[in-house]
């Protein structure tokens, strides 16, 4: 297997695109992260998209945004695993690298959102649980994680507003990210505030859909040359899958996916949880982050929201976790997500993160679909 | 790069499953390959599927099938390249065990058809073309294709009736092969006088979609161990895009994809087209199945429909198509087509495709998406 490195990244602003489209947010990504590599051959264009067919009726987004971005006749194909698309497509870059088929790849996670009203959207995030057991009886995803975080309060005993944590968290380093949907902190008072979704879950526990485009190229050593030494690289990818329905888990408060694809990724990069020093965590709901810290092993079970109580997420806690913002705070277009998250680990761990620099040498990113039954895990390292 | 084996293959009949769901008809094609295959331990599953969010609601499949199929916790991830996404998963299988990173995946091709009404397919079936630049005026995917074979007819002085040898022969052959949709021979006559649904395209020049699924179990020699000496090996795998939208190319009947693909798999498998024996394309169409025989290079521009008309291309011609019936007389699950192919390359390669079988020791399997947007093509050999 070849070593894997991030030769360059690019990214939109994450936001309500509405002058522009799917195809054109991704070239854009793709042109700044190709700028960046400065690699004259690219082999491959791998997409994470996870709701163009039902958002904008585009199929077959790997070819058009190849030809879009320049790449005409390239090999360019699309995964899709709901909320974890954009994790999935590293993935798939990572092993066409790893072979040796390719020495040169772009994965591009992108997803318009914006121009369809709010009941269809919700529609189509729907189809991320299983249609046929849950869907089919008018849950809606929010409803599902609400399920997960009222069990979680009563089994704990935890109140809404402990909640609050993550998301003031998320919104803090927002503030400094210029991709950033939303750039204000939030208090914990406004958090207690907030308008409810689906009880127990309120708007600052749910992260915004929104439109945006994020790209890694990644490439072989044999391409990155001398460049390898000051390339973030990447020591793991794993990904791991769970049952769809909520029903079908022997306990829905146990993130089966997550805990396999991380302890999959450590293994291979021969590390454990507390060498982790920033973890990009999917936090589409605050009690998404909870689980996917306990599963990872960075709490206990049932510590989740207590390690945030404590402030061990913040950039100066033991554990920083959604460094530029997260889900929460710098949006979240659904399969763009996963790419997003590996961009922002690489400013992180190239010292390039500015009023959000977290001295690591190790990061994770860590993509989910749905309420859990996909998860991808990448661990990043920091130059030598 | 590992060497990477077919050690098992199963499939579903193809047909309208009313009684059967999508991850039913998945995992019946899994547990059949499965039990050829004689794997204990099963790494990754690997799914095309082209439109499950358009026709069932039901998005990351992927994990769904996993868990179905009783692989639950395994990696699992969905690609989709439109009517090609068959042959993407067949080329990410083969990414992952070449790569060394995986010693056993499955892989899926799974579509679900048959539960809405034909104009909704034909509006889910349209998402391959360009949104923004040809479906949005009303154009349908038949009706693009009929313009490509216009031209066709136009450039190169041949009548409709021309094409019907590309039928003929799907239809005769798929009347042998037990799990084809169309079990009945038709005549260049009736082929003549059928219904025609995009003039020049008729009823007999179109696959029909249905549902169905097909599973091969890739591995490497590890796994494989002495079974690799009698297994199909996979020598040749790549895929390539062009521009999606026909006007952005500049000949539309020369299908640059499928040209790249084509030949950057022969280069990988140190053959030329003149040494495979077989060639399972995608005949969509019947203009598809002429243009892909150019493009691959088994016919000079303008002679594809020669090639039919000389019987170059039926099981006792000199490179016989669509042995099984092809995805006209087998039947055309979208996501699923590309799968089906390589299953029925591996029965012919190791001599059991019953009254079919076609004497050789080279074959190759071509999955398209659209108009030729996106190729995958994948050669095949026999064991030896």
């Amino acid at each position: 297997m070849q070593k894997v490195y991030i030769a360059g990244i690019g990214q939109t602003p994450v936001q309500e695109h509405w002058d522009r489209s799917a195809r054109d947010l991704a070239a854009t990504s793709i042109l700044e992260a190709v700028e960046e590599a400065e690699i004259d051959k690219i082999d491959a264009l791998y997409v994470g998209n996870a709701l163009s067919g039902e958002l904008t009726g585009q199929e077959q987004v790997a070819a058009l945004i190849a030809d879009f971005a320049g790449l005409t006749g390239t090999e360019a194909i699309r995964v899709e695993a709901a909320g974890a698309s954009g994790g999935a497509a590293v993935r798939l870059g990572y092993l066409a690298v790893a072979s040796g088929v390719h020495d040169a790849v772009i994965v591009t996670g992108v997803e318009k959102m914006s121009d369809l009203a709010g009941p269809l959207v919700e529609q189509a995030l729907v189809t991320s649980s299983d249609e046929e057991y849950e869907a089919i009886h008018g849950l809606s995803l929010v409803a599902l994680h609400a399920f997960l975080m009222r069990r979680y309060m009563h089994d704990y005993d935890l109140g809404r507003g402990d909640f609050g944590h993550f998301s003031v968290n998320a919104h803090r380093n927002a503030a400094n990210n210029p991709f950033a949907m939303f750039r204000r902190p939030i208090t914990l008072d406004q958090f207690q505030k907030a308008r409810l979704v689906a009880d127990p879950i309120s708007l600052l526990d749910s992260a915004p859909v929104a439109d945006g485009a994020a790209t890694v190229v990644l490439c072989s050593k044999k391409v990155a040359g001398e460049g390898a030494e000051s390339s973030v690289e990447i020591i793991g990818s794993a990904s791991a899958t769970d049952a769809v329905a909520l029903h079908d888990r022997p306990d829905p408060l146990f993130l089966r996916a997550v805990y396999d694809s991380a302890h999959k990724a450590y293994a291979q990069a021969g590390v454990g949880a507390e060498q982790i020093g920033i973890f990009e965590l999917h936090d589409a709901f605050t009690i998404l982050a909870a689980l996917s810290l306990e599963a990872s092993g960075f709490a206990e079970e049932g510590q989740g929201v207590r390690l945030a109580m404590q402030g061990e997420i913040t950039l100066e806690g033991s554990i920083p976790i959604c460094t530029m913002g997260g889900l929460k705070g710098r949006g979240y277009p659904v399969g763009a997500a996963g790419v997003y998250q590996v961009v922002e680990l690489v400013q992180q761990l190239r010292g390039e993160a500015g009023a959000n620099q977290v001295d690591a040498r190790l990061g994770m990113a860590q993509s989910i679909g749905g309420t859990g039954a996909t998860a991808v895990t990448h661990i990043l390292k920091s130059p030598d």
